[in-house]
């Protein structure tokens, strides 16, 4: 008998129908002789119900008000799962936050854990029912406030209960198979993975990929929990991703996997570039640069300094932000132009990134030929590279990002002959 | 200085301009220098839209679920309103239930309060904030379940918090403007009361009035707290329920106001009649009749039992119950009718109720004199008799109700020249 945590996103339970399909799919697992943990997220529109609420009252509302209004979300969804499993027969009781004793931080909007005391879900689970936690929401340690804890929050709810319940996967349900070698809506061949590694889930996360959040994969790897993401909408088996890149996962065939070269192709349209031009190329001036890029709490990306033209004594130095903080730090850095010294500005919005991540490109030399070739035969400019052990990225202009993409995904083997399956909207 | 508990009722919170027009009001208070605490309901239809959603999933919903379900409209509300009074430039906070220590048994959908611990309500108005409370739920003592109190759930939270902080008083916010001599709905002319007593509140809350549900009135005449009751849409002082009877209140001209012989007259049409046919007029068998009727759960209001005819040796009984339980009364009777050795039962929910109260009817003979003559010159049979010392009841034919109404509260001089206003419908 395992122990599983299963969690399910605001379009798996977006209404009625929705909530007992779920409600059907819990009392599977259950009645296969599991103990079941759901984590559940709002029904589909309800956060954007609630925030615009909030926006015809007021654009200043005060953060800890805001994650009380937005927790009654999950209130409502996780009391409904319950009502449901009940009605078909099951035994179920609903936890918020509190409840299940997710202490968090005082950071409203993006509360982070300290804590998870689940000794109410725990007990539950002994007494034999399934125990649904609101996800998304927890309570600050010191002044016992709801908080809620921003994107990806239920998902991080999902691994934290798996970690502290000593589950043995935490399953997460979405409106696609599991993960793909590409985003299937830019690249229509792309493969869906078997397997892949916590390290590479990371890498491919912070490049883009939206299907989990770069906050649940660091606390899964971190604690060791294997992760299982696969579709509501079927019962395929869908993406393992494993805590050790070394560790096999046994399929149900029973045949180890292979440890293919590289895990997938992401890409991100979310940043915007910024290029300090003429940076007198002496001690200090780089550090002046970013600690006025940190004081306008950004969050850099790739940095790139090319060597200065010979005899000028002048360098450019090249940056990506969120585009939504690219104005913040143009304006700061104009008003610093004068201290530090550097000729100009430039600012481009219209980039996209494209990454390849694998975790055996450590070890095999050629990944990079083939990527840069296969973008030169494509016709494609690169502006930017930056690389890490596991990954290489690159900066184009946005008009060409789908075909880079396609193209590396094609150079590297990945194409499948099935078209992937995507089913909805996404929750949080 | 005074500390002030104001409740806002779900049609006054209805949505956003509504909730604004709420916060301009508390600030107001708070801005003449008062500590404020706010109690709220849920918004408008948010009960109904969650039972509706319920209702989608199952007939039988765990009560339990079903107060964590519900207890999600005051969430909203709450947070709305702490937004609309920030942004209208005061402090708030918002607190649930539980946050604001209000402790319940774990009668889900019905808990009564057991302890009011409102150390965070308190510590918030202490530095300078708005303190904002769900209204209608609490934690349940020994579960930590969350809990929902029924009908009058947030007039009941107001008078309680009211009396745990030891407020000056508490402010009933309603859409009329007031507690009226019987309901404008049915007597156009009704008056409004400047004041009351708890206890004729009281009559006339147990006998159809439904402007303040019984429990929160008897709450606030054990803890001797008067409520204001008046319109969150306009600036009338409304009608003033003062704890003990021999209460004076200063009218703001300084004049004590003179107690008047009745308070006003209420009228109810949710109850049915039932009558027990032949009873055997010998000891025992009234008891055994009504404790068949306390076995089926229901809440017998009047009872009246005839002599028995001349020689006969046989009884009627009848009594009044809700019309909900007439039938689940009727067949429990029917099911003991050999064992208790009556001949027939008789049912009829086409009954009205109409009672006329006033604490100085205790020292006033005449006044039953009056009132039966009231209703025989307007033609109005009598099916039914009770009496309380500050109450007469009687039931009639329910086409009569009204026009029995309209007599009682002419004969006694109720009537006003000026028509009251109505503004809508009513909160929870």
């Amino acid at each position: 008998m395992a122990l599983i945590v299963q969690k399910y996103g605001g379009s798996s339970v977006a209404d009625a129908a929705g909530i007992k399909r779920v409600a059907a799919r819990v009392l599977e697992t259950r009645n296969a002789g599991n103990d079941v943990v759901v984590v559940v997220s709002a029904m589909g529109d309800t956060t954007d119900e609630l925030l615009d609420l909030a926006a015809e009252i007021t654009d200043k509302a005060p953060a800890r008000e805001m994650d009380m209004l937005l927790s009654a979300g999950e209130r409502m969804s996780m009391a409904l799962l319950a009502m449901a499993i009940e009605a078909a027969g099951g035994k179920a009781v609903s936890f918020t936050g509190s409840q299940a004793g997710m202490i968090t931080d005082a950071l409203h909007g993006s509360a982070r854990i300290v804590e998870v005391s689940p000794a109410r879900v725990r007990r539950a689970v002994e007494l034999g029912s399934v125990a649904i936690v609101a996800g998304f929401q927890g309570m600050s340690k010191d002044s016992k406030n709801i908080t809620t804890m921003g994107r990806g929050g239920s998902d991080t709810t999902a691994v934290a209960l798996a970690a502290a319940l000593d589950a043995d996967v935490c399953e997460i349900y979405t409106d696609v198979d599991g993960v793909f070698t590409a985003d299937p809506r830019v690249v229509h061949h792309a493969r869906m993975l078997d397997t892949l590694s916590s390290e590479e889930m990371l890498e491919l996360a912070a490049h883009g990929s939206k299907i989990l959040h770069l906050r649940c994969v660091e606390y899964a790897r971190r604690f060791g929990i294997p992760i299982h993401v696969r579709s509501s909408f079927s019962h395929n088996e869908g993406t393992w991703i494993v805590p050790d890149a070394s560790d096999k996962i046994e399929l149900p065939e029973g045949e180890p996997l292979e440890q293919p070269i590289v895990a997938g192709v992401a890409h991100d349209l979310s940043e915007g570039k910024v290029t300090v031009i003429g940076v007198p190329d002496i001690p200090g001036k780089a550090a002046h640069i970013f600690e006025v890029i940190a004081q306008a709490d950004t969050n850099v990306d790739m940095i790139v300094q090319n060597v200065s033209t010979a005899g000028s004594g002048k360098t450019d130095i090249t940056f990506t932000v969120p585009k939504a903080q690219a104005d913040r730090v143009v304006a700061a850095l104009r008003e610093a132009q004068s201290e530090v010294g550097f000729e100009d500005i430039e600012q481009d919005n219209k980039i996209g990134k494209v990454s390849l991540v694998g975790a055996a490109m450590r070890s095999n030399a050629g990944v990079s030929a083939t990527f840069f070739r296969a973008l030169h035969e494509a016709g494609i400019n690169v502006d930017l590279i930056s690389t890490s052990e596991i990954r290489i990225s690159i900066v184009t202009h946005e008009d060409k990002l789908a075909k880079a993409v396609e193209a590396i995904h094609t150079a590297f083997g990945l194409d499948t002959d099935q078209e992937a399956t995507v089913y909805g909207g996404t929750g949080r």
